[in-house]
């Protein structure tokens, strides 16, 4: 096999295996001390059982970033791969998925996540109007915020009512 | 993209998306009215989220065997992909696997699976001897039994002090 097919094939193993195990997320935390009293935080991780990582660490030596740490959740020890630093999101995990796309509806949750990481990077996060639109969107992956610790109208309603007016 | 590497792409996409969320199992159950007590029922199954059943669907629609159901499980909807049925496992599902590997150690698993079938097929389950080996072998799958129903000592004892001698 060709090194270029191998990369290929590697490719489309690890989209599967995130297509199951990872998750693109936008973490929404209070941050009393900035602008509009939230942050957005990006990050994209993906777990697998502790008894065999051999997945999420060849994504990791593919990728050469992010970090790897364990998730104890219920009876299931997991490790997770974590990458929240916006130049490694940018540079590399969003064109590896856009070089090897989500088949599934996740697919969705990728382009929106992908949307908010790049306006970010253009500061467009620190308009109130598009700071709003980004929670909204937030809000809208993952199962439409089911597992959040906030509830978006609460949020929206605190941007709204606060005293920043753009 | 030409048919070949369109297939190629699926088949690699597949194997990753099976790492995190299929399994190669095999069940044992009890049947008073067979030789030994209990009988081998080898299965593989995989899950994907109720609102994003696209790749266990690709999976179906390419392998043309199983069935899809649904599976309750906590507060997660999942539906699954089942196959059970031998011929299906020995002509479509281990072939599959073979072309497109599974990384991680879940390949034992497969391999193990792969070689109860295949002794099944060629009646050796139906002499005592090969019986608790294939036993013992599905008990190390799977992390080795934890969720199993039975104990394998007690599955074992019985069948060694059980009337039947070959």
């Amino acid at each position: 096999m060709s090194a270029d097919n191998q990369q290929e094939r590697l490719g489309n193993y690890i989209a599967g295996y995130t297509d199951g195990e990872g998750s693109f997320h936008i973490a929404i935390q209070k941050s009393p001390k900035l602008k509009f009293g939230y942050q957005l935080l990006p990050e994209f991780h993906i777990s697998q059982s502790t008894d065999r990582i051999l997945v999420i660490k060849l994504i990791k030596d593919l990728w050469k970033c992010g970090y790897i740490k364990a998730n104890f959740k219920g009876h299931d020890n997991n490790m997770v791969l974590v990458v929240r630093n916006r130049q490694d999101l940018l540079n590399i995990v969003i064109p590896f998925f856009r070089k090897y796309p989500i088949l599934s509806e996740k697919q969705k949750d990728f382009e929106k996540f992908s949307f908010i990481v790049e306006e970010m990077q253009k500061g467009h996060h620190l308009g109130k109007r598009y700071f709003i639109k980004m929670v909204k969107l937030a809000f809208s992956m993952n199962g439409s915020g089911k597992y959040r610790k906030f509830n978006v109208t609460d949020i929206i309603n605190s941007l709204e009512s606060s005293e920043t007016t753009r």
